[in-house]
Order: structure tokens, then C-alpha cells, then sequence
């Protein structure tokens, strides 16, 4: 039995997110899960894009967050990775990024309001921000906590995963997620073009306000459930 | 007889919008009609710009809407594309995106003043953004209402679509046109371009006026009309 | 005798401003000078920058501007090009363009105060922005006496083009100049990026100054003049 | 003995600025050094990227700043390099740009304040500027005086270089350093871009706060020294 699969698919969305300029340096990262082996599979901490291949993701057990396959490190956030995973059985990809537009708004620590079309096709109300970790939740299991800080978030306002397809982060950055490693890359970039149009409307309208419910309905469902009747029919 | 030319002209303004990075994703599409044939072609509905073939363009019947060529289904916006040819027969060319600047005017409800001759050179005065389509019309056939609502806008304000090639959706994002899809997408350009001028404009003064009507006519009609002499001489 | 050379290098200055981001579709425009044969040569008018090619640049009499050799028509900015040449004679090359955040600036009708060693390495003082065209010279010989304004506003406030290498028409945008048609070019590139940092330091700090003189002078000098040290030496 | 294996980084580095949009025109310079050899190497003056070759790189005595290997003349700005080098024996490698959102920063005068973990990852607190130069300072041995300023401003607020990779000159531009120039050139990427967070985050709330200091410590020391876990380890 090999990886071979999972490992080509989260290459590809951690490529995707460097070459959709969401990632520079070694900044961000992809990950994707296998539920029926029980493994997670995220890119190796501190690679250079330019430098990562197929073969260097590591893979990981979804329980334990113990190496099963790979020789590097893997990425420093992989515990947050883990706490979505292992709350949202539904997910099968994530990504995290410092997105510029995306990240202005999570170090600004607001949501970003459902202002158009664009926003509604693929997040059902605004992107929420969770509080700030607190300086108990620093010390410790950081990256752990930031996940637990996100499952919070979504548990406070009662809404669920296929509703906000991310989050932002308080003081750090966003987090998206998908049925697969490539849906939580498109939903990366979907974040970070709805943060920079969000920017700009605020700008034009500090009292701008969000889109009606039926509006956003509309956009949402289009694309989503069992009414959806966007793009090409799958057999 | 094939539909081949007509293909290929719509799959080219498509690739355009995505190479103008105008549209990521799968978001945006363009069209054109064949008015002889009664067909217009558009882009299939959810498919990436980096997959998509001159085969994969789907011709309909400008009278019904129904599919005459092509396996796909056609993008979700197709009625909207509809409404606009049967309104307007001196149209040939028709694109629809969620480009950042121009839709940043959308989502604020705020048509474009023209601030300078970049915008005098396409658009013969504002460019104009719509009403917000009503619960009622977002509820019924929301994509040929939201046709019906660019047509009213233009009728209430008493302009042709030559003198203004494009139109913000409110909440929405920008639709163009031309005599072809090539001019459509021209205009998609230049809108997202004067959008991100007309931004900052704003942001350094609020109260900045807009051009002269002198001015404007003078760029307008230097490349429009009778007296145009811009370009080369066309046989 | 040919005017090879001549088209070459105007050919190149016209390529670099599509290639550096500052015009899309076929807006701006680069022309040089032979002032030895008497000739100006300028791009087409609305020739897109893809489809242009070296044998397509127009020749023209300085004096009387007819083309001498060039089967296209010139660009119909061509009379303002002719009115830098005839005034400034140490002037060997002018662009046109509509960069956007110099067009920002024209638009808004304000100078580019001198902010910081970026502009200062360029320009001795503010970037100039000229008066609005009246309705008499804008319906009289407008791109003749788009040209006239700028001497005007030269005149008007004592400086040379060696100090300023480029300014901004009111309600339009830029032109620039320098010896070479590529020395124009790189005058673009630099006044649109300071235009682009001066807008968000007005954003930072409406009320920010200028540099002091001893700093302006500085760096202006330390690229021009007779004790300029930057660089290589030239034999 | 050669110094091939320093021009190949350094002449990897300047390209880095380039390739990064960092650095247009003949804007900018990366430099390192051989601590062992007692040399620093540095672009020459002036000359464009496209034109830059590895062999081109000027090779200075440390001590003395004669060239000891190169034909050109070194960059303008090598006596603020070799303060640099001077006064911090830990660094390796030193770039200059006008990146666009960094000389905003610069030309307003203003530190960048610590907004996310972004920041946080690579400055130890805001990112400093320094005073302006005084009319003496700027009339006197310039570029060398700049330097004196940098390490001024670093002795005044009790900062070492470790702490801080990059500096804004007042009026002017960044600085950025690391133990290679490499390591200079991911500086000069990082402060760009937290520059271009801050810009936005302060025009969606001027009075925001910095992040928490025990944030601060965690994402730097995350990165840096004796506990830091992030990247692979080096045998």
C-alpha cells in the first residue's frame, strides 16, 4: 500500500497556493486526509516551494499525529490541521495561509461582511474571525489550540464547515477548507479576493451594509445542496 | 453547417478575461451571437479557464435559450447574456465578471463618475450601476431578471448601450459588451481600469468632480462615430 | 537611408511600456527623435502592443509633421509629441500612457509632492501637473494644444525638462521624455511608482511634507550634473 | 583563489530582488561578505538585472572598501553596506530596495507596528525607522552616514540586528540583512509584504493595536534561537 494518491493531491493544492501568489517564501500550507487509512498528509515545514516535490509530504495518523510515512518534518501547524480534521469528519482538505488581503482583516480581528455575489457563492454569512488565543492558549499547545480557538468560533455562532468554507484567525491569518485538498485551495483563493473587494467597499462606505438573506440565499444555493444548479452535472 | 468560427471568436474572449486576470477560478464567462444564425455561444457553466477547449463552447438558439450544439451545460448566467441580445441587436459580444475593482463599485452601489479621459475614451458619461434586484425578482428567474434590470437601468437613465459598454450589477459585479466578443472583452479592461483609478480618486478627494462635458465629448467621439479619428483607417 | 535604427529603438520604448504593466490594449504610446534627419518616429494609432512590430512605427517630418515613410496613421497623439520636440531640443524621446496610479493623479489634478530618494533620484522638485485644457483649446486643436499646456506649465514655473522628466495632464494622465526614447520609458516606470507610493503616504499622513531641499538636491544630483557618482562611467 | 563561489550568491540574491518585484530599473543591490577572506561583494552601479551577470559583482576589502577584484564601479550605496558590516559581525549578507510598500513606511516616517504573526515571525517588535537625516549628515559622506544612522537607531533603542532583519532610512528605503544574502533577500520579501498588511490595517482602524508580547515571543522564538521548532532540523 502507498500514499502515492494522497501525497500528489496535497502537492498539488500547497503548488496551487504559491503559484495563486497566496504563499511566498515558505509561508502556508496544504494538507488532505485519507478517512478510510486513517491519515493525514501536509506539506514538510520550512520547504521553499520552489524546492517541494510529491515525495517530500508527510504523512501522518490521524490519531496519534505520529509520522507513518516520510522523512521530514512535517509543517509546524499540522496540529491545527489535526483538530479540524478530527471535528469535521466532512472536510478532506485544508490550507493555511498569510494571504495579504485576507490576513489584513484577520490582524484587524474583523469579519468580513457578505457585501456581494462574489462573497455569497461560496460563504453562507460573513468570513468569521475567531477571538484572540489567550496567553494561557500561547504557552501551551499553541497550534493545537489555534485549532481548538477555530472550533470554537464555528461552535459559538452555530454554523457548520460546508457553511463557511474558512476562517480568519485573530492577529495570524486564514484557514480554508474543502471535500478535498483542491476545494480548500479554491476556497484560499475565494477568501483572499473577497478580503480585498471587502477592503475597498469599506473604504468607499465605512457603513456599507451586508447583502439581504435573500440574496445571499440565492448565490449560496445556486452553487450549493441539493437545488444547485451551477456548473456541469457529475453522474 | 458548423459553428466553428463563432467557437472559436467566444472561446478566445474567454481565455482573455482569464489571461487580463479579470476572472479566476471559474468565475466570469463571455459570449457571442451569430445574428444570421440566430445562435449565441457561451462558455460551459463551472469550468476552469485552464480546461477549457473552442469545442466545449455551447451554442443556443437566441430565441429560446435551448442548446443547438455542444454536450456541456451552458454557464448559469446565460439568460442574462439572453435578455441583453434580444434587447439590444446591435450587440455582437457579451462578458460577465467578478473583476476586483469593478465589483468593489457593485458591492458599494455606486456608479463610476468619469474622472478622466481613460474613462471618456469608452464610456460617454458614468458608468452606470443598477438597482438591487427585489426579494421577488432574486426568487423567480433570477438570471433573466437580472437581464431585465440592466435594461431598465439603461431605459430609465435614457442611454444606448454604444454610449456605455458595460453596467455594474448592485451587489453583483460588471457585465460588457461590444460589436463582438474581442470588443466586450476590450471593455471589460477598460472598466476594471477606470474602476481602480475612479478608487483612489475618491480616496484623495471625496468631493472630486467629474470631467467637463467638453472633454468628455471630445475623447467620446475622437474615437466613436462619424468624426472618429482614432486607429487605423478600416477599408 | 533608412530609419531603422530609429524605429528600433522607438519599437522597443513602445514594448517596454506594455511589458512594464504601464498600457494594456493599445492605450500610451512612445516616440524618439532623429534630430539630425529631422524626423520624429511614433506608434501607430490603436495597433495593440502584441501585434506591433518594428517596420509598423511611423515616420515623420519634424517641422511639418507628414509622414515621410510608414504606411499606418500615427498616433493621434502625435501633435503633442511634435510640440515637446520643437520646444525642448535636448529631448530625444516622449511616452504617453495612462499608468494607473499617475493617471490617479492627473485625474485628481493634484501635483506628486517629493516624498522620499525614489522620486528625488528623478525629479528636482514635485511632479508638475498642468491646468485643465479650456473648452477652447479642447475643441480647437486639442492634442496640439494638450502639448502647448505643458510648455506652459513649464514656463510658468520656471523649470526645464532636465529637472522634471515627465508631468501630468490635467483629467488625462502622464508624458514623459529623456534623451533616448528608453530614457522616456524608464521615466514612466519611475513616475508611476512613486505615484503609487506618494498616494498611500497621503494616506498615511494627509499632511505630510516634503523632503527638505538638501536631500532633493542630494539625490537629484547625485544621478545628473556634473558631479553625478552613480552609475558607470561612460567613455 | 577566487571569489566565485560569493559572487554566484550575491549575484543570486540581487536577481532575487528582481524576480520578487522588489526592485525595478537599476534600483536596489544585495551584497555579502567573507568574513574569512575580509571581503564584501556587491552589484555594481547602475546596471539593469536583465544585464547582470555573476562575474559582474564588485569584490571590496572590508577594511578599506578598495576593490581588490572587479571591473566596475560598486554600488553607490556600498559605504552603507560596509557600515553595516562593521558594526555587526553576525551578518552575512545585506540588501537595499525602494520596494513600493516598505519606502511608504520610510517616506511617512513611521515604525511598522507588530500586527500579526506574519510580523512576528521574523521581527522581535515594530519594524524601526530612523530619524532623518541632518542637512550635515546628507552634505557630508552620505551614504556612509546612513549607516551611522541605522546602527544609531538600533544603539538608541536597545535592539541587535538578530532581533530586527531590516531597518526603514527615513525619507528613503529599507535595509534588510541575515546571516547570507539570501537570508537578506527572504528579509526583504518578509518586510514588504507586512508593510503592505500594515498599510490597510491601519486604514481599517488607525488606532489598532500591536499583538500581545506573549504572541510576539511565540511566533519569534518559534522561528529563532535554542527552542525553536519550525523548519528541518540541520545535522
Amino acid at each position: 500500500m502507498t500514499y502515492q494518491d494522497l501525497r500528489e493531491s496535497v502537492w498539488e493544492a500547497n503548488m496551487g497556493l504559491a503559484n495563486a501568489g497566496l504563499a511566498v517564501l515558505t509561508w502556508g500550507n496544504a494538507s488532505g486526509v485519507d478517512r478510510r487509512l486513517g491519515v493525514m498528509a501536509i506539506k514538510p515545514s520550512g520547504v521553499p516551494y520552489s524546492a517541494l516535490h510529491a515525495e517530500d509530504i508527510v504523512v501522518l495518523a490521524l490519531d496519534t499525529g505520529q509520522t507513518v510515512d516520510g522523512a521530514a518534518r512535517p509543517s509546524s501547524d499540522t496540529p491545527t490541521h489535526l483538530e479540524i480534521y478530527r471535528a469535521w469528519p466532512e472536510i478532506g482538505g485544508v490550507t493555511h495561509t498569510h494571504s495579504v488581503h485576507a490576513a489584513i482583516f484577520a490582524q484587524a480581528m474583523r469579519d468580513i461582511p457578505c457585501f456581494g455575489t462574489t462573497h455569497a457563492d461560496a460563504f453562507h454569512g460573513p468570513v468569521p474571525t475567531t477571538r484572540p488565543l489567550t496567553e494561557e492558549e500561547i504557552r501551551g499547545e499553541y497550534e493545537a489550540n489555534t485549532g481548538k480557538v477555530i472550533l470554537e468560533c464555528f461552535a459559538a455562532r452555530d454554523i457548520v464547515p460546508a457553511e463557511a468554507p474558512g476562517v480568519l484567525v485573530a492577529q495570524h491569518g486564514p484557514f480554508t477548507w474543502g471535500a478535498t485538498p483542491m476545494k480548500a485551495l479554491e476556497a484560499a483563493v475565494t477568501l483572499e479576493t473577497i478580503a480585498q473587494m471587502a477592503l475597498s467597499c469599506l473604504a468607499l462606505n465605512p457603513a456599507l451594509a451586508p447583502i439581504p438573506d435573500y440574496l445571499l440565499d440565492k448565490h449560496y444555493l445556486r452553487k450549493h445542496g441539493p437545488g444547485a444548479y451551477y456548473g456541469q452535472k457529475t453522474a
